[in-house]
């Protein structure tokens, strides 16, 4: 694995995360995979906490995810186990096995059963992790559970990050204030061997695990869902949030409940915090990306138009060139498939008008668009003429820092 | 532009491509884009030409796909305009103007109306090509059509190609023996910028328009639909196939006639052969990767997976990295949503068993990989275990040199 710099879009520090009551954290080395840094979080939730997920779609899972979604049903928590540096994904009956003794060793240290003890982990896939490599630590990680440790707890998650991703934001339910902290790793949409997309969201709120799960859902959307780097999707994403009700507000009933509007908005904003900063992290990345489509038949029509220019190669190329190439872009609208008018067609990058009714504007200045191709934050409009979806979808440009660290990190 | 070198991956020379009743060529500098070089092919058919054509399925095609569609209904040809440099597409009403000139040109020179005439062009989209010059070459070029100007026919229709593309068979329809020439260009699946697909198909096969169109549709599917270099599609992809009649044997009378056996597997063979040439091409290729699906529900779900994994920017790294990174592979299988048994699932790379039942086989050595990793032709097969579906997809690796080539080129 090549050394890889710190992203030069990564943020200036770790934020700073407060407590979350009813919420303790350990991290340490278990030597799975790295040597010489953290691998393993170890979370120990208080009685009573709910829980809520959201997995890949990929067909081939791994053995932590479907661990997960055989306990989530549930609906509740008291640890969560997560390691860095093998996905055990594609390992057979024995990474099965493994996932439950992990369970099984956090359950019997925090009094619980196995069942209401998550796991997660990232790193290689299809070599069988080192049985009880893991759990062996878990021990030495629960006689130091601390309300603090959210740095150290971000850092051991990662495989090849080049910075620790954190976000918190605090808002009122009934009349408390609650919290909401969130860490994530995953430099990609994900690097299946070494990127996984991994978030962690608890909180201090009171919301049954049902209501909790719609909420989570609902922000995915616009979150993690609307994020890409190289279009691959893992065997492994895992997005979890953990309430552990300590806040003691009237619980809510149902996720539209008005009393939860705060709390939907601060949720949405850690979770897209932390989806940006993924982003800021891709492999390789040198300029963030924005894309927004409007004018679609749907939302749904406007993500797919979305995703297709930000997942063309051609289109990311020429951002990592610096070349406002609004040809490609007509190119990724073509051939997402889903009703467009070229004869409307509207394009502008960095704000400036670029095409309008199925052609270049007869003002375009490729020099006007110059400095804002050369920043490190890239914005493409385009409006397709039709309808009235809109969706958002962030990226990076595609640069010989992926290759090198997609073509090299086994040689 | 950076200056291209020729693909490790070409062939040794361009092949003899012997002269096609009825058909006559010739190549020449209009100087639309590059300077120093052929840039428009003109081509001339004899009275009775029939015409086949399958294009781009983007929802934003160029001026010349618009012009081609609506002129295949009639199933003739008198002649083909083929320009590269400015690939006419969103230009608006200046754009189709251009196209019809041209064909209007050439319809003069040709004693035959416009609209027996084709045009295709490729090169940069969305500028509006210059107004006339490549209609006033052709004047210069009708004088000097001739049956033998294959090579430099293929050449004058490049674009980031490094070597021209050309394939030819022989084959008997009812006795007489009928010649299929192709020439093809595109160093890509599709750079839009300079790397559109185009392929020009002749033969002096005696064919209704309408059996020759099911023809080619049917041969399409397992060549140049079977190829992917980046996933993008072009706004101009075109292939046309004109069948002369010059043969003079009995007309068949549809697609299925047994008479027709011959000439469906010689059609297939070239174009095969032209396929694998633009995939030899492939922007930055080092290797030629054959994905082979089998398994599936259906051919369908086949080209799905096989087009997952022949797209994957994770394996193609892995691959341009000399890497046998199964994992990635078990990653596009999943991602690809279409059913797989994730415990029957197989992979076999370079004919070696690699993983099999949902796991790697016990056996499995890297070492034994490596020969054929670091080969310049890449077999990748995996079964998913759940019906009889199956597919073939040609793909290159991902280098730095598709960065260089793509990234770079305006600056």
């Amino acid at each position: 694995m090549p050394e890889t710099a710190r992203s030069p879009l990564a943020p200036a520090r770790f934020p700073k995360l407060p407590p979350v009551a009813g919420v303790r954290l350990a991290a340490g080395r278990a030597g799975v995979r790295y040597r010489g840094r953290d691998d393993v979080l170890f979370a120990a939730f208080a009685r009573g906490t709910a829980a809520a997920g959201v997995f890949t779609r990929s067909t081939m899972p791994g053995a932590p995810v479907l661990w997960c979604r055989e306990i989530l049903p549930r609906g509740r928590a008291r640890g969560l186990v997560v390691s860095a540096g093998n996905a055990n994904v594609f390992t057979g009956r024995a990474g099965e096995a493994e996932v439950r003794a992990e369970a099984r060793a956090a359950g019997r240290l925090l009094g619980a059963p196995a069942r209401d003890v998550f796991v997660a982990a990232t790193g290689v896939i299809g070599e069988v992790p080192p049985a009880g490599r893991v759990a062996a630590i878990l021990p030495g990680l629960h006689d130091r559970l601390d309300a603090g440790a959210w740095r150290r707890a971000a850092g051991a998650i990662m495989t090849t990050d080049t910075f620790p991703k954190g976000a918190s934001r605090t808002c009122r339910i009934a009349g408390r204030t609650v919290t909401i902290n969130g860490i994530a790793k995953g430099s990609g949409m994900i690097a299946p061997d070494m990127a996984t997309l991994l978030a962690f969201l608890f909180t201090d709120a009171r919301i049954p695990a049902e209501v909790l799960q719609s909420l989570l859902v609902r922000a995915n959307e616009s979150s993690f869902n609307a994020l890409t780097v190289d279009g691959d999707t893992s065997t492994s994403d895992s997005v979890l949030l953990f309430a552990t009700g300590r806040a003691r507000h009237d619980a809510p009933r149902d996720a539209r409940d008005p009393r939860l509007a705060g709390f939907r908005a601060a949720l949405l904003e850690v979770m897209q915090d932390l989806a940006r900063q993924v982003v800021r992290d891709g492999e390789g990345a040198s300029r963030f990306v924005t894309v927004t489509v409007t004018g679609a038949r749907s939302r749904r029509a406007a993500r797919a138009i979305a995703r297709s220019i930000a997942n063309s190669p051609l289109v990311k190329t020429a951002i990592a060139g610096g070349d406002a190439n609004w040809g490609r872009i007509v190119m990724a609208v073509g051939k997402a498939g889903e009703e467009a008018d070229r004869d409307r067609l509207g394009i502008a990058i960095g704000g400036v008008p670029v095409a309008e009714g199925g052609r270049v504007r007869p003002d375009y200045d490729e020099a006007r668009l110059a400095p804002h191709m050369e920043g490190s934050e890239i914005d493409i409009a385009v409006d397709v003429g039709v309808g009235r979806g809109r969706a958002t979808v962030w990226t990076c440009d595609l640069t010989h820092g992926y290759i090198d660290i997609n073509a090299d990190y086994r040689s």
